[in-house]
């Protein structure tokens, strides 16, 4: 892509009602845009680093055994009337009536949809162990939205849910999932660190959030050093270990009961980006969610559920990876892999320099975004900070004349100067294009 | 996949409330299900092939030089105020009232949005020409929802916009969507006719509809039988030729202009599946959407909008790929290329070679639905023809005695026995994976 091209309205200054570094960075590279209080329009950048996300989610989803699907935004409320929650759930939830004056909600989660499915199709223990999940837009009606799209009324939430036969058929969905977030995060690059969680108003007991550590979080967690490693590392889980090591939020963090010695117990803040639970037959009673057992005996489905802030997880990544010039892309999620800047634009030699190399990368298939613009070489280079490209290729006055063309990596800020060839072989090496 | 894992909750009756083909196959094939009166939920097979429409048409948007964003669904009254569509749009819209009584509605189109994007983003006369598009849910509040996803309540549509300096800007746009628009449905194995189109509610003069060719389609149209060549082959496409050419809706067809000779106007049925359209400054006018040209003065943006009805399109490929046994499924939207059908399961024999050519056609990246239920070889067949999978792979007694296996096309019902090497070589050329 080139950036003249490119529509990627970046402001020179700080908007003033940004409070926290995320919302800060995403209006300032042009990322989101705010249509109304706490709803925002994804401009191309961040639309890109969305569906990064999405797809990553996706693919982990998929291996671990559930199956996609799509659940409408608007439901019928008489289907929230079975469970409850239509009275119980306030003024978070957006409701509406249609022009037959049927009473509408704009979904907040999915539990109440997913079960009337599951009671009308999944009629035999033969067709469970069932995982379900869909990336869909849901919508909160916040009070009070603030942080951009960390706490936004209108959402990408992945939520999934699972349907067995018993508490010892939910625990290997359950395990299924922890695995799966762990591997979801740790290939964005963050620590994620599944934490014991109050089950809050969806109810049940086997409950987990999953907190990125980020200095700007807005919880304090208590945690096992050696959850660290585990999460990191993605990889093969070690599910067993993973749930026995300690982790808790301040709320429900007990010095009495935490048998983690002092200098093992690492606290940190954390940003909340996904939560998994069991809950029984909560929902499966009230909608008569049943299954034919073996012997024709009928039996209720345990079910859990299983969410990822997706839209949220855009600025939890910008918190934990950023610096004072912008924000540093994790090579998964990062809009493009390669900024390359044309220093000398207008130049002749340097401009054909610049085609040969924006070409030999998009035929080599990775992802680059030029700096072709009519811009002073200082500009480009706080620009290309700011948007946080993991590397950053640049062709100036000394290419032409040592031939060497300089590569920096945002992360570190080191830079490389190499032969034209060199710099493509080392970046295919690294990108792994 | 798996059949005996996957959620496809398919219907042995016709459900009574469909009353046309394709909302009666999607039924029947378990690829949706109704979540309220015009509001569908997708379940697996159903959001499999939405996936693959959505990423055919964001490839070709790609191509045309369209930048993907995404709009938020919930948006703000006042900005529908500016255009006067808010009071013009009557009970079509769905109206919400936030938590504090603010004014909401669930977008229908974004045409007010994207041009409150643009006049606070766009400039200059350099950061235009700009076609930007998004593939997002839509609301319209039908008074009689019909018909299942082709005239739903809330249905997935692709909407581009395009801004310019002035006609001859726009124009040039324009036919870039054209041209899309033409590849998009040539990929999808659909004969989609471009014909001149009312501007509707929205106005304007250069205006097309793309209508899909199936004898149950709700609208008759004339045309010049040349273009059905042009629309099929895709490839490069002539703009020029294709837009001197005649097509027309029953309404706007006056045979008295119409100068296609008799013997070479054709007539037939057609399903709206897009509209192309110029709209001049209809909404930059109101919006003040302007940019600074060259010499300083400003310049108010043209615009055009362009919609596909992904969700519809789900619809009309079955309307136009169906028989009396169930879909046939063009290949490029196929929720699976293959299904492979085990007609002897439980024998050792044909479960290991079975299982052999399962793993076999993942490793060549091939999308197979195994069916590898314990059910009799009859009801294996129905089902497979049913769900419409382009190629049928059978294995059973006859296998196992004569080394051979039977590949049925499903377009054809054409049956080929071929050795295991030779099946797979065949597939692996025709489907090239």
């Amino acid at each position: 892509m080139r950036l003249s091209h490119y529509f990627l309205p970046t402001l020179k200054e700080n908007p003033g009602e940004a409070q926290i570094v995320s919302h800060r960075l995403m209006l300032r590279t042009g990322m989101i845009f705010q249509a109304s209080s706490g709803i925002y329009a994804w401009l191309p950048m961040g639309r890109r680093v969305l569906r990064k996300i999405e797809q990553i989610v996706r693919e982990e989803q998929d291996r671990a055994g559930a199956q996609e699907i799509l659940m409408p935004t608007i439901q019928s409320a008489d289907l929230w009337r079975e469970s409850g929650r239509y009275d119980a759930y306030g003024e978070e939830m957006l409701r509406i009536a249609d022009r037959h004056e049927r009473e509408m909600l704009y979904s907040p989660t999915a539990e109440e949809l997913v079960t009337d499915i599951a009671r009308k199709h999944i009629k035999s223990y033969r067709d469970v162990p069932k995982m379900m999940y869909q990336i869909q837009w849901k919508f909160r009606d916040e009070i009070r939205p603030r942080f951009g799209v960390m706490r936004g009324r209108e959402f990408l939430m992945k939520d999934c849910y699972s349907f067995d036969l018993d508490y010892e058929g939910a625990l290997v969905s359950y395990r299924k999932m922890l695995e799966a977030y762990i591997k979801t995060f740790s290939r964005m690059g963050l620590t994620a660190i599944p934490v014991k969680a109050d089950s809050g108003a969806i109810g049940g007991d086997l409950s987990q959030e999953f907190q990125v550590l980020a200095a700007t979080g807005e919880s304090l967690i208590f945690y096992d050093r050696a959850l660290d490693e585990i999460v990191r590392q993605g990889g093969v889980v070690d599910v067993d270990r993973l749930m026995s090591l300690y982790a808790a939020e301040e709320g429900l963090h007990d010095p009495h009961i935490c048998k983690v010695p002092q200098d093992q117990l690492k606290t940190a803040r954390g940003i909340e980006v996904g939560h998994i639970f069991y809950f029984a037959t909560k929902y499966s009673d009230p909608f008569k969610a049943s299954v034919v057992g073996k012997n024709g005996e009928s039996i209720t489905l345990h079910m859990g559920s299983y969410g990822i802030g997706v839209s949220r997880l855009v600025g939890a990544l910008i918190e934990a990876n950023h610096d004072e010039n912008g924000i540093i892309w994790p090579e998964a999620v990062a809009p493009f892999t390669v900024g390359l800047l044309n220093l000398k634009p207008g130049d002749g030699k340097c401009d054909a320099l610049c085609e040969d190399i924006y070409h030999k990368l998009l035929t080599q298939k990775v992802e680059v975004l030029y700096d072709d613009r009519n811009e002073r070489a200082g500009a480009k280079f706080a620009n290309m900070d700011l948007i946080g490209l993991p590397w950053q290729i640049r062709v100036g006055a000394r290419t032409l004349e040592t031939g060497k063309i300089e590569i920096k990596y945002r992360r570190t800020g080191e830079i490389q100067e190499l032969s034209l060839e060199s710099a493509l072989n080392y970046l295919k090496e690294r990108v792994g294009a």
